[in-house]
């Protein structure tokens, strides 16, 4: 009892950059640095392990991307209660579709991790959402489920997954709540500003101010997503006036 | 310290049986029945809960197709490390297929569960597949990631996945032992007998005899497996010799 063991563990300091960099995507410590780099390993790096086995992305991708379904799958079963199979198979094929795969592996600036032999400007958009996935089936393989599930929810369905958005019943939170503004008669003013700080990724907030209040806040890596974020909490906030107007 | 807590459950005799039944075929405890009970409910029953949600199990099979196809990526991720993404997705397919899901409901006559409001002559082949499937989403909805994976290893993986027999390489273990039989002039016997015992589902038990010496079991729902299954013994028993002969 009571006394704390610390763990020595030396890395180059290249190492110890890619583990921090990675920590901070993930939320959580990684323990096989391994695992990671070979998630973000084209195919044209000809490594191989003892055994001659290719050491890139692909196989990670492959299991990334169940692993993503199930998630999705689950998550949806419990948010959406009375929706179908067929309505949970199309909820699902649009969370994880190929644009929005990219999309989220862009917004993680994942290709600056990207070791490969041709030069990156030949990649296509598609290696985004390649390395988000293999990044998923990496931390399965280091960590586990749990795991895997918690980095999910934290970068697919917390910021992205919007039932409402999804079924077409919403197409803008920013739109929906300028109609408002604008049939109330009131002022509103979205401040947007950069606030990148110390990240390696550009990052742009906005305050969203109404009738000389702050009412709502967001942070994206772009301007547009931002004030999405804003208005959604703000439609959240005013959500039983807001829906009047309908 | 050291006292026991014994929770006591009052079930319907109807619901005891189905508890047990249960129980035997997943290999450890259901917790909440009603789940089970969904993923045998056809969607002729129009029951639906207290928000009107219809209560049947075509939701579950949409959960337990993902949860499937996971837990199956990634025990081929890691029983074969050389194969590429392809290989890896083709693999799958062949273990995940409509066929195979079928037979695997079948074997464990799941059936007998399924509670409809339609002739049960009238269900096609795929009911079979299609409350297996739902069973892995109503473990998986029960009691987690960790227990269905110990369903799917113990129902699909272990009895059923054979990488060199998916891979085409191997067909059918019992003409390959045929085949070396034959070549070394050596007197074998499949003495096949009837092993239902206390079983609900039809049992076949087969002893694989070489030279007046029993070398391996294997029991199924059927003669064609059971000696499949022993034939594969004794080729992993006598693999040296055997290959061989190739």
């Amino acid at each position: 009892m009571g006394f704390i063991r610390k763990i020595l563990i030396t890395r180059s300091k290249k190492d110890e950059l890619f583990y921090r960099e990675l920590k901070s995507i993930l939320g959580f410590r990684p323990v096989n640095l391994n695992i990671y780099k070979k998630a973000f390993t084209h195919r044209s790096v000809k490594n191989t392990d003892k055994a001659g086995n290719p050491q890139n992305y692909e196989r990670l991708e492959f299991l990334g991307d169940a692993l993503l379904g199930a998630i999705i799958a689950s998550y949806l079963f419990k948010k959406a209660p009375s929706g179908n199979e067929g309505y949970l198979t199309q909820m699902r094929s649009k969370i994880v579709s190929r644009e929005h795969l990219n999309e989220l592996g862009r917004d993680l600036n994942l290709i600056k991790f990207v070791t490969s032999n041709i030069a990156k400007s030949k990649f296509g958009e598609n290696i985004n959402g390649n390395v988000f996935e293999a990044l998923i089936g990496a931390i399965y393989s280091d960590l586990g489920y749990a795991y895997c599930n918690k980095f999910v929810y934290k970068q697919v369905i917390k910021p992205h997954v919007d039932i409402p958005k999804l079924e077409g019943k919403i197409t803008s939170y920013k739109s929906l709540f300028i109609e408002w503004c604008q049939k109330e008669k009131k002022e509103f003013i979205f401040d947007v500003y950069d606030d990148t700080g110390n990240s390696s990724i550009r990052y742009f907030s906005v305050k969203l101010i109404l009738e000389d209040k702050i009412i709502s806040k967001g942070r994206a890596t772009s301007k547009k997503k931002a004030e999405e974020i804003a208005a959604k909490r703000a439609y959240y906030a005013f959500q039983n006036e807001i829906s009047k107007n309908k």
